[in-house]
């Protein structure tokens, strides 16, 4: 029987979570096994990117989470009220909640999980922090086996854009933040975003995840990046740093005993892993004992990346929901039955990268051409780069082309009487 | 009841993952429930790092996989047999199975996970790629609701060493070979790195989670960095490219019906996220649809890290085996109950960057560095760094600080007559 699921709100994150699970082809089978039973607006009249139909939509809330035929809740409402109370509601009435909503999870956490493990219930949160990254069940899960010393985050993609664009532009704050609005990557009004109360809802849940308590999101100090100037960014170039705003969360003394948990524009050194995060981007470093440091970086925001997460929430109750029989859990097996069929190398399609010496300077660049032209090799750039002794050393690079053709192509110019050798052959991303 | 472990070999690996479930304070809660209960050997008499009661250590391979009181074995010797039989046996005796191997997974895992379904039980491989990176879970779980186009990897930690150096350097392969050998990051034979074998297991391995099929490890194309030269690197350089040895999967067709899977070295442009993958990191680059482009960063090899996603299999599959009735999954639920101590940021121990505008530019240096040395500051560089109108402008980086006596010296600094005003203060990672 399928798993119903009760959707609660079709804004971008909504709607991209609707398209995901409509369209299933090529991803988790598991996912067959989803219904999307009710879906919660505000407003029954409203244009649609997705196709539902009528009966699923509703107005009405509450009624989907007190719907005995609902399984999972699925939160994406934001805000604090009325997501918190339906989270609550869904959870006492048995229904497992998933949500991407930081703001509530970081601040009624304590009261959202209690009730959920007096339900025997999951609440799952991926998609609150770091959008699609894998970051919350890799905290659970893979990194738990290690004591964990640091996490640091890049988890608000409006302040690293607009970082970014102050860094490459030499621009003032006000300016890339007003042009942000502009462009739609920062709201009308920012001060979630830029005061870092964002980033510092999303470093006290991933504090919470990696030192396995909870945080009173009143005690995490938050300082945006009002005050950080262009001049400030110049200067920390020129002593080799990059400024980024990073959510921190560590062990302040050595006993362990107290922790660390802040959000505050950092200078970074420009070789540190974090310090090329750039634009929208989010990036979260763990470094524990004894796996050493590991990063996870990937698009922060957005409707397909936060729907990635929110799926994947879904796809794990449903696993668990599917496996209270002691047969192996579909995300931890491997089933397949089939053989991927490979193509032999010389079907890629690639650019390259080619070295070639030759005896006679003048013509050799026209015959090289006019020889790959000839096998559908179209050449992005050619550079005679030097000499080696008698030898003209010219190096080119292709555009994409299958490597067979450009194989023949090669073999052709290798046999050219001015062609003394093609030292280098080397593929490009 | 403890579920109990047979953990086959005790090398580096082995070794790391005994000390790891030896010392559990602050690790996951449901590693207490483990027992080490055998480990197979080859001799006896070899000094350990680890201390294990006579009665668990044994060279009787065999008799672990047979042994009804063994849950899990933990295959950790690598190489293809006695490897795969021993694996085959203890799934045929019903136990799961935790591997590194990604020798024996690439070549026999059809064999392997057919006789594991048939027997119900798990067959992990986190530690198989990646060392402590989290990617295999991720595959299986948050990514697996994309759409995946293209898997990237970094995967071989040698070679990238060799060819990071041979980067930095101007160094030439051989040279560079010869001295990681010396300095144990490549081994004496050195075939199934620098030939892009072991890479090439990897990428299968990851081709058939992400395409969900199994891949014929001997289709896959594997081409080393025997052939890298100094000269190549330094011309790409020119042309803004870095030289990798990339894992790559992906689909070859617009209608998805054939898959290409290689190892190859590979020219990445400098702003490429995996170009500033260096050293002994690995990386995994995974693009799909809707989730955009993720990567996976860390240490591609070393006890712990290793030893870090051996524990994390381990620990996934006593969870299994504790969720068989119905209650949350304790990797997905969240049972805090207490409130993690958050220090005040008075209390952070950090580098910062300050900024200062003086009106006094002969003296201010000696006084801003005896008012900072009363309050415990070391400063690790003071640059005067120009003027504004009639000011003079410097700039500190501190040593670490406590914060609270920083906040002190600026206080007081910012009282002094020569001191116009302090226009920043930052943190410094």
């Amino acid at each position: 029987m399928a798993v119903k699921l009760g959707i609660l709100g079709l804004g971008t994150v909504g709607t991209g979570t609707v398209e995901l699970l409509q369209d299933k082809l090529g991803r988790h089978p598991l996912l067959q096994e989803i219904e999307i039973y009710r879906v919660g607006v505000r407003s029954l009249t409203k244009h649609r990117d997705v196709e539902l139909s009528p009966e699923v939509i509703t107005t009405d809330l509450e009624a989907i989470v007190n719907d005995p035929a609902v399984d999972i809740v699925v939160e994406l409402m934001g805000g604090l009220e009325p997501a918190r109370t339906l989270m609550l509601t869904a959870i006492k009435n048995g229904k497992h909640v998933v949500t991407a909503n930081k703001a509530a999870i970081s601040r009624f956490g304590a009261e959202i999980f209690t009730a959920a493990n007096e339900a025997g219930v999951y609440v799952m949160l991926e998609a609150a922090v770091g959008g699609g990254i894998p970051v919350i069940q890799p905290l659970k899960q893979s990194l738990s086996v290690n004591r964990i010393d640091t996490i640091i985050g890049i988890v608000n993609g409006t302040t690293n854009y607009i970082l970014t664009r102050m860094q490459t532009e030499g621009s003032d704050f006000d300016d890339v933040l007003a042009d942000a609005q502009k462009l739609g990557y920062a709201e009308a009004d920012p001060t979630a975003d830029v005061d870092g109360l964002d980033a510092g809802d999303k470093i006290s849940i991933l504090a919470s995840l990696g030192f396995d308590g909870r945080i009173n999101r009143d005690d995490v100090y938050c300082e945006g990046i009002r005050q950080v100037t262009k001049t400030d960014i110049a200067y920390s170039a020129k002593l080799g740093f990059v400024i980024k705003l990073l959510g921190i969360a560590q062990h302040l003394d050595i006993d362990n005993s107290q922790l660390s948990v802040r959000v505050h524009p950092t200078l970074v050194t420009t070789n540190h892993p974090l310090a090329s995060i750039n634009g929208v981007y989010n990036a979260i470093l763990v470094e524990g004992q004894p796996i050493g440091q590991v990063m996870l970086f990937g698009p922060g925001a957005g409707a397909g990346a936060t729907a990635s997460a929110v799926a994947s929430d879904i796809l794990n109750v449903v696993a668990a929901l599917k496996t209270t029989t002691p047969k192996p859990n579909p995300l931890l097996a491997c089933s397949h039955q089939h053989y991927c069929q490979i193509a032999p190398i010389s079907e890629l399609v690639t650019r390259f990268y080619a070295r070639f010496l030759s005896k006679d300077q003048a013509g050799v660049i026209g015959k090289l051409g006019t020889c790959f032209g000839n096998y559908g090799v179209s050449l992005e750039s050619v550079v005679q780069t030097g000499f080696q002794g008698e030898l003209a050393e010219i190096v080119v690079v292709t555009h994409d082309v299958r490597e067979g053709d450009f194989r023949q192509a090669l073999a052709e110019i290798q046999g050219m009487e001015s062609i003394d050798s093609i030292p280098s052959i080397l593929r490009v991303l």
